[in-house]
């Protein structure tokens, strides 16, 4: 991955587009935001994912990360501890709860 | 970015080396993983972001994400916000908190 990449970043204040030169880790931020609205965006709202955009996206985008990642049993099972509100979607905070563990995981840190 | 890049991932249950194709979205979960350890490696505990780690780390990795990131006051106030027992240290968790703000923030999702 490129030490740093440019990207457009809305300006969420003045709602202007503004053309910034991203550091690694927030084009790794970018990156992770930029895929959940890919998968968000299929079907139903664009802001959550429903049970078939998660195993999309984990079968194609976490496939190393998340153990059982083509297992639809493991996936259901997993989806149901980050659905806090059992409303059968995944907002990003409750998708990003797994993104944390598995970054914990992959760097080797204590929980 | 490219949409997928290979890195070696360490199996965590087998310690053994393993070459994986990674894809977009686990490449970023590997800066960001990196990029933490490269700046909390550099005084005292590799576990932890001292003051200094955090300040360096800030200002060189998320200047755009973060407002007031040349502040250093601003960023002492950020710092004590996400340090939650207090002990003048971030551990990995804690600096995660940041990131996922971040990424709230930068995909414009309600918090």
């Amino acid at each position: 991955m490129q030490e740093s990449c440019c990207t457009t970043s809305l300006d969420h204040s003045s709602g202007k587009q503004r053309q910034v030169l991203l550091s690694s880790m927030e084009a790794a931020i970018s990156v992770l935001v930029s895929q959940f609205k890919v998968f968000a965006g299929k079907d139903g709202s664009s802001d959550t994912l429903s049970r078939d955009e998660f195993h999309s996206l984990v079968a194609s985008q976490l496939p190393n990360f998340v153990k059982n990642a083509s297992n639809p049993a493991a996936v259901d099972k997993l989806m149901g501890s980050l659905d806090e509100n059992k409303d059968g979607e995944l907002t990003f905070m409750e998708f990003w709860h797994l993104i944390g563990t598995l970054a914990i995981q992959h760097g080797g840190f204590s929980q």
